[in-house]
């Protein structure tokens, strides 16, 4: 049978040479990099020489990055940490809507303790405008955060615009780049930000792995507090072998990054094309250009996402509806109600994220099943006027 | 050259067929847990085996286990999450003070934000008493929080003491088992505890895993929070490879348990009478009869045990000084501290913890080494009157 993997920002095949060198790290004589004697000195060579590389990815400096467990720990270690830092100066948080729920829950859960959220508008490609930024920030603005490319509509925000808004020195500027740093170059200095989220998955890494960039000079607090792992910023025994398989894989990304581009772009124009003339009553959601190289979402009015994603499965090929990493939470996306999207078309959310496995064969396969998919699940559709 | 690991605490080595187990985990075609397709299956199951796999160790239900990054982030995880969700009941929180790092920083951290913390005392030996706990308590009380076993000097606290304390549902048990359960047997039913933190390196799995054990009911905020993993307990993709990894050494610690105790007591036997003997001006740190099998700690005078660890590690011996997660940090420990023992003795600290693999030979190599390193040093020593 079939297996088409195009839900690679859930889970991206590992990369062989990744694989090969985490071996000797899950090897018996490996120790604690931050032990003070034979076993661990090995490691910790492993471990700085894979800061090094997810440095290079991003063009930071080896020393502004924070090894996590995954894009998640990132993302929370980051809001939590400049609003706990922070506190002193103020409590306002400026935040799109359609960030990653490891991005909202912690806002939220901000708002409840009194932190006061502006939640930036977007409009229907779900693009946020840096105009409204600039014009939100006040005195006791602490904390900007938007996410770099969404994982449910593909849109790539003007991150390099918002970070160059003239913010005060007690401003932070994160933004979330886990959906986009496997497809698009990342320059942490040209874009100004202060803090950005990383994921060693989507970088054709293993799961589990993550990262979390921070400029030099800006307070954070630990979100996992107690050893002087990470230079006291992250406590924890290392997972030696996932940051070492994390390493090669940012190493890979950064070598390969046109070509993987190029490819994805191209698969990506053909899925778009293809679902958009087989199948009447559906859209795009997300911007068509500015958008992640291989990232196709659309809204198929009358069915429910997760009958197809059912029917799509039954034929060996794999997708998402709605965020990433809450597929399995049957509720309307809080992204698509951020673009404009009545519930009835939302409930049809399918999202694709293409890798560099994929082929024009995998797209061609595809765009023969999901009409009939559509075309069964529509007429047993009670949504659908018969 | 020699290469004896006697600081397992650090670093334990990976069981060979733990290692096995997660290659699979590690290859091209595996998926998120999360996902609903066949990518997602094969590691849905392979993470609710672990599930089980460690919920067995402790004698919980499956579903009482959280999958965590490491046991620092577990500890973390327990008191963040239990402050935040019993905030309206209270905020005073009972510890001892040789709790691990990662669970005093974050103690330390709720004082800072108003939180009461009574500190316990404890005995030259390290241990708590029960009675002070009961005394202790109040109408505001949210959290109790002693470690199971300490890895600084080897003490296994009255746990099952402190459970049978009658305490209101409101006032949540947690323990740090992290250094104890690869040694020694835990129920966590018996023990009556609400909230256990483990590390699955402790168990002889892979470094970067750990679990938190939570009864069912007990509130907990999450630490990450976001997807909609871990019933909403700990978003983040699942690092699947290393929690199926954990799940086979959990299950290998079970089988083996008093084969190991029993391993690990005598050779700790002969490496405590062995420094006692040889070396002159030195004691032993911890209780002598309730302390972890492998464990073995001593506070040897005039010298520091940052030089005796790099002198034992010239002669292929691995070891460690004060707290495992802060070798690097050359302070005096607070657990030697609050065991009333000098500043000028708390210096000469070493800390050894034995493991499945060393054999009396390792020892006896180690007692024919340590007394050469201890009079070189004591020679060159400023603190020896001469």
């Amino acid at each position: 049978m079939k297996r088409i993997n195009f839900d690679h920002l859930a889970c991206s095949p590992i990369l062989s040479e990744a694989r090969e060198a985490m071996m000797p790290f899950l090897a018996d004589d490996m120790g604690n990099p931050l032990s003070w004697h034979i076993f661990g000195e090995r490691s910790q060579e492993a471990v700085e020489e894979a800061r090094q590389d997810v440095a290079n990815l991003i063009h930071s400096r080896p020393e502004e990055i924070i090894f996590t467990s995954c894009g998640s720990e990132a993302n929370n270690f980051a809001i939590k940490g400049v609003a706990d830092s922070h506190e002193k100066k103020g409590k306002h948080i400026i935040a799109s809507p359609i960030e990653h729920h490891s991005v909202i829950h912690p806002l939220k859960g901000l708002q409840k303790k009194g932190y006061d959220i502006s939640w930036l508008k977007v409009d229907e490609n779900g693009l946020v405008n840096p105009k409204e930024v600039r014009e939100l920030i006040r005195k006791d603005t602490i904390l900007i955060t938007i996410t770099s490319a969404s994982n449910e509509i593909g849109t790539i925000e003007p991150i390099m615009e918002i970070g160059e808004i003239d913010r005060e020195p007690g401003i932070v500027f994160h933004t979330d780049a886990v959906a986009c740093a496997g497809s698009i170059p990342i320059d942490v200095k040209a874009l100004n930000v202060d803090l950005l989220s990383l994921a060693g998955n989507v970088l054709y890494g293993p799961l589990g792995t993550g990262a979390l960039y921070r400029r030099v000079g800006i307070r954070l607090s630990p979100l996992i507090a107690g050893g002087i792992q990470e230079k006291g910023l992250r406590a924890g025994t290392h997972n030696v072998a996932g940051i070492v398989g994390m390493g090669i894989a940012a190493k890979a990304t950064l070598e390969k990054l046109s070509e993987r581009q190029k490819h994805l772009t191209k698969l990506r124009g053909m899925l778009i094309k293809g679902v958009l003339e087989k199948i009447p009553n559906c859209f795009l959601t997300g911007h068509s250009e500015k958008r992640l190289p291989g990232h196709a979402s659309f809204c198929i009015q009358y069915i429910e996402g997760e009958a197809m994603l059912f029917h799509l499965n039954m034929v060996g090929i794999a997708a998402t509806s709605g965020s990433t990493c809450s597929s399995l939470a049957l509720k309307v996306s809080h992204v698509l109600e951020a673009i404009g999207i009545e519930p009835m078309w939302a409930q049809g959310s399918l999202v694709f994220s293409l890798g560099i496995k994929n082929t024009q064969e995998d797209i061609a396969y595809f765009l023969d099943e999901l009409p009939r998919i559509v075309e069964a699940l529509r007429r047993i559709s009670p949504m659908v006027a018969k």
